[in-house]
């Protein structure tokens, strides 16, 4: 194979064939390709994009570049979920026990937070003990244990896509909906799952640029799921403001756990119900939405998820006292009230001025190798179209010192804009994609 | 400078200031900036294309990555010459000692052969001694002493250059307009030049796509030139077949000679003539082109043009004795006629099929790290128009063995196209593009 010709192919908008894809990919990843190739030719992918034989060939490719969890054994639905990332999103935390509690396996491998956007392994690890680095072999024996496992992607699972991410990230080549798309499916299918439920984040705190780009984005997923005997529904969801009210680690965790003591905040249960009977609906527990969220109310009233947390906890090693003691996670040095400078409207709380807050503060990753601090965040009770008064607490600083504070203060004044009127945030959950098509709907809180 | 900022703004189609230019240059040839980036920056710049102040922007800060000639000093005019690349175009050796000897300094920095294409060095280096791998402290007393030096791109001469030129070949980045300007012009402007002329090569032999490209090309190349303070003028030349009848390095110096004795083909001499009489204009030696024939005429018939060849070869540490007796250049081992397989008009001598059999031959390279067999190669005879009759020789196949004279026949029989109708070729010279526009010209022997 002349990797050259395949660059110049794509470089002049024609189109590989799967065997073409599949030799540069294994090639790649056995060191016969260099990095600037593969850079060449992912710059020419941007600007010539690939039509969906090709994404579908690149990511069988990918997947098929490392191992592969085995579940066909298992009788049960195989079900996950995934997010292309925000603030505050702690739903994964939620809907793993919640919907693995009735009867669906949800074998979930997540990644960790970079830059504005946090990531469920970061969460999960701020737990006392807790464990995420599972071999394939072991998350398997969880799985059919406990029928939940949440790890994150280890060496063996798609080396092609953990060389070319950095890669892509490099070399300004990560906005790509094929890209983007093959990275996160490659992935996905190599937990062996039978659907899959899409978050797709909308929004200034998202990182895709407007309404058409998600919707491609969903699209594309769906069309590789269906090539690959996945089902997967997306569902459009609102990241102009962060979800709940916890930003950081162990907040998020704890949120979690109230959330599923049936004590989340009404923003981050209706996203979260919503994702969820898809996963029910897919899993096959579920004949229609109202069943899904009757089911998943009752799992939560009746302790059956709560507990199903704490078996994943004490499974991957972790303390699972925290889910009737939260204040077991890692506390603060230094906590303090926000409050409002004016009266008004919360007219926007701004996910990507709190997102890089946190990163500040120590709580999230601006490279991918920083260390983080998992106490630190905010906890921001005010939400868009709030009335507050002047001086009125809208927000809790949790940071390791003073200086912390003074530093989440400053940037809270600027995240959190107090106006004459009220803005419109968008729906949070707006569309749904499914292989018959897009649905509009307008679900809120 | 966050190198993947710039990658971004020219994958969105934006332009890079000079200062950035010059900081990615600087950074790259300092290792700062690793392959991957460049060749994703590459790609950018190969589909979205640079303006003229970025392309001038680039040139000067790759020629300021390396060391420079500096003639400044010399009363005389500095011109060189420049060829984009063709199969048997021998002109660089005769223009440079036929120029020298008219009184305009002619400090000459060539390239080696790749692919179907010759390279000037390689065929000075078939004569016996002859070094081009002088340091610019010694072509630059060369230069001052006998006005005249024919050397190598040393690697104190935009090493910017020498590091993207392979990158470029293995991504395939080669055939962007900008990137081969600023290439060419690195060099060139490295030379300290008052002006160049500029041999654009057309038609089937070219690695340019067609005259729209070229005439880019050379629009690209003048307005550079300008930018830079050096009278640049480009003639489109034909290369649907090859120029002159020798293909193969020492043959090709033997032909030369012959050409610097008056005994060169009319086609050879036709664009040798056409570019001598640029190069002697802009030099301030020759007021127009009558008047440049003129001088190019009385320097061969004196003997003046062959003796300033012969001075440069000794200065260079080779054999002048070649000048009186080519016989002294390597011969090759099997040597046979090739005769018309049929009756008909010459409709065409194929140049690539030409100069990829001399690579079979081992006259040229397939990789740049190839050596080579300077004795193999071909003369051919038939030119395009000519009628032959069957059995008539049309040319002569120099190869190490019968093997390879076998090769070189089976070659010949694809690349001469004999036929009932003659075609119609290129005009030697088909347009002179300067500051002022292009021109169409319509020189032939």
């Amino acid at each position: 194979m002349l990797v050259t010709r395949l660059i110049e192919r794509k470089r002049d908008g024609g189109r590989l064939e799967p065997a073409e894809w599949n030799a540069l990919i294994r090639s790649y990843v056995a060191g016969d390709v260099p990095d600037y190739q593969m850079a060449a030719m992912l710059m020419a992918v941007y600007l010539q994009g690939l039509d969906r034989i090709e994404t579908a060939a690149l990511t069988d490719a990918m997947r098929r570049s490392g191992a592969q969890l085995s579940l066909g054994h298992l009788a049960s639905a195989r079900i996950d979920k995934h997010s292309t990332g925000g603030v505050g999103d702690k739903t994964s935390l939620i809907l793993a026990p919640l919907i693995a509690s009735l009867g669906v396996t949800v074998p979930m491998m997540s990644g960790r937070g970079l830059g504005h956007t946090g990531g469920t392994l970061d969460k999960l690890e701020s737990i006392p003990g807790m464990r995420t680095d599972l071999t394939l072999a072991a998350a398997r024996e969880q799985v059919e244990r406990i029928g939940c496992v949440l790890i994150g992607q280890t060496t063996e699972v798609a080396p092609a896509d953990r060389r070319m991410y950095p890669l892509r990230d490099a070399t300004a080549t990560i906005e790509s909906v094929p890209l983007i798309a093959s990275s996160i499916m490659s992935k996905k299918l190599a937990e062996d799952l039978t659907g899959l439920v899409l978050d797709i984040k909308r929004g200034a705190g998202s990182f895709l640029r407007d309404l058409d780009q998600s919707l491609d984005l969903a699209g594309a997923m769906v069309a590789l799921g269906e090539a690959h005997g996945c089902e997967v529904v997306a569902l459009l969801t609102a990241m102009d403001r962060p979800l709940g009210r916890a930003v950081g680690n162990a907040l998020e965790v704890e949120e979690a756990i109230h959330a599923l003591q049936g004590e989340g905040p009404p923003d981050l249960m209706a996203v979260t119900f919503a994702l969820g009977a898809e996963m029910l609906q897919l899993g096959g527990v579920a004949a229609d939405g109202d069943e899904a969220r009757r089911q998943m109310e009752r799992a939560i009233s009746s302790g059956a998820a709560s507990r199903k947390f704490q078996a994943i906890i004490e499974a991957q090693g972790g303390n699972p006292g925290v889910v009737d003691d939260p204040a077991v996670l890692p506390q603060a040095g230094a906590c303090e009230l926000f409050e409002a400078p004016r009266r008004g409207f919360v007219a926007r709380v701004e996910p990507r001025p709190v997102g890089r807050a946190l990163v500040a503060l120590g709580g999230g990753r601006a490279r991918p190798d920083d260390r983080l601090d998992p106490a630190v965040g905010f906890v921001i009770t005010a939400k868009p179209g709030d009335w507050v008064e002047r001086g009125e607490p809208v927000a809790t600083i949790f940071a390791r010192d003073e200086s912390g504070v003074e530093a989440g203060r400053a940037a809270l004044r600027g995240a959190i804009v107090i106006a004459d009127e009220a803005d419109h945030p968008l729906p949070l959950v707006s569309h749904r994609v499914t292989m018959d098509g897009v649905t509009r709907t307008a679900v809120d809180a």
